[in-house]
Parts: C-alpha cells; structure tokens; sequence
C-alpha cells in the first residue's frame, strides 16, 4: 500500500471509530476542539490564498509549505471522531453549524473526508516541491473538497 | 545547517516577523485564529497524554504520531505573527490572557518559543519512532516548553 493510500486510509478509520478518548470527553469540548481545528486550518489555506493565488503577499516557499503541513496535520489528524454522537446540536465557542443530514449519511461523509484527506496530503507534497503553478492547482482542489462537505452538512451562518 | 536548526530558525523568523497578510487581519481575527491553533493543539496533547502517560487510552502509534505531527505543524505554523501590534488586548473566541510583558521581552519570548518549537519537532521525530519511553519523555519536554511561557506570559482564567 502506498503512502497516499494508507494516509487516507487512516483517515477512514479515524473518521468512522470514535475513541475512547472521545467518548469520555463533553459534547462542548468536542465542538469547541473541532472548530478550532477548522478555524486553525482555515488561518493556514488564507495564507496559501494570499501568497498564491492573490498575490496579495509575496511567495515564501517555506511559509507556504509549513501552511500546507499545518492543513494536512488538520486532516490527518482524525478530527471527524469529534463529530461523536451527543454533538449534533450544541456549542463550542460558537453554535456548531453542523447538519442533521451529517450523522445520518455516514458513507458519504466518508468518502468526502477521505478526498479531503488525500486532496491536504497532495498539496503538503506540492508545496514542499514548491511550483507554484503546481500549488494554485492543488490548492483548488483542496478547497473543492472543503466546499463538497460544506455545501451538503454545513448550515449557512 | 541541520534539520532541526532550520525549523527553529524558522520558528524564529515567523515569529519576529508580522507578515503583510497579518497586517491585514483584524486585531480579533487575529486572537480568534491563534486560540484556535492553540486549542487545536491542547486537544492533540491530550490524545498523547491520554496513550502515553495516562495509559486511559491504549497506545496507537499512528494516532499518537498524527497528534505529534499536528502539534509539530502548529509550533512550525508562524503562529508568533498572530501576536501582533494591536493585540495586547481584545476578544477572538474569548477574552485574550496574554500579559502586556509578552509585548514589551521580545527576547525572551522568542528564547521560548524556539525552544518549544525545538522541542515539538523532536516529539513528532519520536512519536514517528514509536518507542513509548522516548514519546513520554520527550511529551514532558514539550509540556515544560509550554508551561515555561505560560508562567510568565499567560494570565490565569
């Protein structure tokens, strides 16, 4: 199996076994740990929009790639055991945005997590590499499968 | 220059210097995102602690090297620009506890943070390793790296 594969394997395997370790932990604490992942992550594709695909700031390939590592780390990081039953409702530092629809489609939430999976660790390879070209696109791609999730189990704020 | 001198280094320079796309960001965002990285991160070393030194969880070494990974990204993201000008005081998620003396010891405060970045690389190096003894160790260093700052500069809740 290669290196890509068993990254988004682990991930499937994160997303779909709620630890031990979460199931002792509050509701709250768990949305409030899951929006500060996303929010962390969300710091980090600003910066890759800014210096890549804006322009608004110039390109610093090792800011670039400690960004990418930083959203990789999000992914790999088996965030989707915080979305444990008892947090389909409730409010970590802000109300969760979360849909109803989240909890009941498991199989489509695993696919789309595992493309998210493998779309952060390809763009943690590119940027090490460092074409920018190469970055912007994946960089794209990235954001589709954030935007995939999104538009299906995320409620407008 | 080595691996490990490069990433302290780089921890260095991204915290000494606030970055344009920073110069940018509301003071708030700018609080928002960096109790999110840290948040992001304290849930990470609660996993490790929960596998390594607690023994609540059991050991799995690739959930433990993705939380060393995630707290390595976070040391390495530049999160130090987050600290700049404007934001002594102010509410993100909540109130900020950073004390004014963290603005006015820039030396010191970038003594301690490249020290807690030296110390969470060689967590994910050891956690990427697996043997426990050396992941408990080297935990403990991490978590004296955070506590040296938030003696000094984290006010009590």
């Amino acid at each position: 199996m290669n290196k890509k594969l068993v990254s988004v394997t682990l991930g499937i395997v994160a997303l779909s076994v709620a630890t031990i370790a979460t199931a002792q932990m509050k509701p709250e604490d768990m949305i409030k740990f899951r929006q500060s992942g996303f929010t962390f992550m969300a710091w980090n594709m600003g910066k890759i929009k800014a210096q890549v695909v804006d322009g608004a700031v110039p390109y610093n390939q090792n800011q670039v790639a400690a960004a990418a590592s930083a959203i990789a780390a999000v992914a790999n990081s088996g965030i989707g055991t915080l979305f444990a039953p008892g947090t389909e409702q409730g409010t970590g530092w802000k109300a969760t945005r979360v849909k109803p629809e989240f909890f009941s489609e498991p199989e489509e939430v695993r696919k789309l997590a595992s493309d998210w999976v493998e779309q952060a660790n390809k763009l943690a390879e590119v940027a090490a590499a460092g074409n920018q070209d190469a970055i912007k696109a994946q960089f794209g791609e990235v954001g589709k499968a954030c935007k995939a999730c999104h538009d299906k189990y995320r409620a407008e704020e």
